[in-house]
């Protein structure tokens, strides 16, 4: 696999799509979506575990929420991680990730995750480069531990231009539905922009080994969704799962 | 290291040894226990896992009481693992271990633990060959990552003769203040003691990549104790704690 080097992948969507047949789209795969999460709940034999990282701005909180909303919330788990509480920092940085783990059954969403670990601790140098190469590797122990205990894992990397990134800090100041979301420290990470490039680049390389990356072009909130979308559809497609039958429910001499 | 085998492992203590000296012994080695104990709570740079297995009767709640009991409770929590309950069960197996590993600072006793899962559970045929050989890697991953963070692990497999076994267990049929603890199911396990010989002997050939295994001569209780005692000891002796200076807890600019 060549090195994915983030100031040349696209941050738009292919330029043959028309937005609005994309949208309709989006419509039908949430619908299966929907379906699907409710097979893997009756059949409670896989979970699904998506990972949804990206900077600031790229999109998190609206992926979780237009491609998830159908979704019958019983079956499906939203956990934002932010930063680690003081009983956290006492722990190995997995044990709060391995926590909030999905069950047999069950979706989970990471906002935010194990990734923040090896990306804005290494930008701002509170982890050294041995605990960096330790990290990378347990990531990948972690994930190869759920994926044989079946889970599938989805892992997107919300890919945002620093143009984008900007017209849509500026907005948060400007925009009253959107002021809640400022945070004056924004502005300022911004500047660590290519090193926190070359740490994402880095845990791509490294940490794909239980569980691959997908780089969702998110400069258009229409095609990250419908990206984000038609990946998670074609994973539980590909489970082959199956409604359990009576039997399987009706107690043995009854 | 050539592969141990317990059928020609002592499961008592060496010839030399007096009772009434070891014993002795112990009570200082348990003074110092308390006092790192005290010391690794106030420094709380490390924490220590204890893992304590063996077969039924091999006196498992006797270590824990006998050599733990004069550390204070503050810094010291005992995790006795079940038969797991139905949500543990739609888990990875190592999802409630991680849970309970002890935050800095802390001693945490495993009174029976992950190793269940790769030795009853194989003695019963409830997993596969493939499962095993993967629960090997994963056993560790997951201790080198914890021993990685900060924390000595440290596993004793208490040693009894299959003879031993059965007197303690028709103790348990006469001696009122031992009832409780008889469980009609140990004399049929017992039937698989060859099974779990294998079982154990699998465990620590394979799962040594990241913390030790110590084979405990546990036919005699006193000895039993005594080398649990001098092993965690030795373990935290090693560390090189300190308290922390007046000036680590002192407020800047006060």
């Amino acid at each position: 696999m060549t090195k994915i080097k983030l100031a040349q992948t696209d941050t738009r969507a292919p330029k043959k799509l028309q937005k609005e047949q994309v949208k309709k789209e989006l419509l039908h795969l949430k619908a299966e979506l929907e379906e699907l999460q409710n097979l893997m709940f009756a059949e409670s034999r896989h979970s699904l575990l998506i990972v949804i990282q990206g900077m600031d701005a790229s999109g998190k909180d609206g992926a979780v929420k237009n491609v998830f909303e159908s979704v019958n919330p019983m079956g499906c788990r939203v956990i934002a991680f932010k930063q680690p509480t003081a009983l956290e920092l006492k722990h190995d940085f997995l044990w709060r990730i391995h926590q909030n783990v999905p069950e047999k059954g069950m979706i989970h969403i990471f906002n935010r995750s194990h990734y923040e670990d090896i990306t804005i601790q290494r930008v701002h140098r509170m982890i050294d480069k041995k605990t960096l190469q330790q990290r990378f590797d347990h990531i990948n122990n972690f994930e190869r531990l759920l994926v044989q205990s079946g889970t599938v894992v989805l892992k997107f990397y919300l890919h945002i231009s620093k143009e984008k990134q900007l017209e849509r800090l500026q907005e948060r100041l400007s925009n009253p539905e959107k002021m809640w979301k400022h945070n004056d420290g924004d502005m300022k990470e911004r500047e660590f922009w290519n090193d926190y490039m070359d740490a994402y680049e880095d845990a791509f390389e490294y940490c794909s080994k239980a569980s691959k990356w997908y780089i969702v072009p998110s400069d258009q909130n229409w095609y990250k969704e419908y990206y984000i979308a038609k990946k998670t559809v074609e994973a539980l497609r590909g489970l082959g799962m199956k409604y359990p039958s009576l039997n399987a429910n009706m107690q043995p001499g009854l």
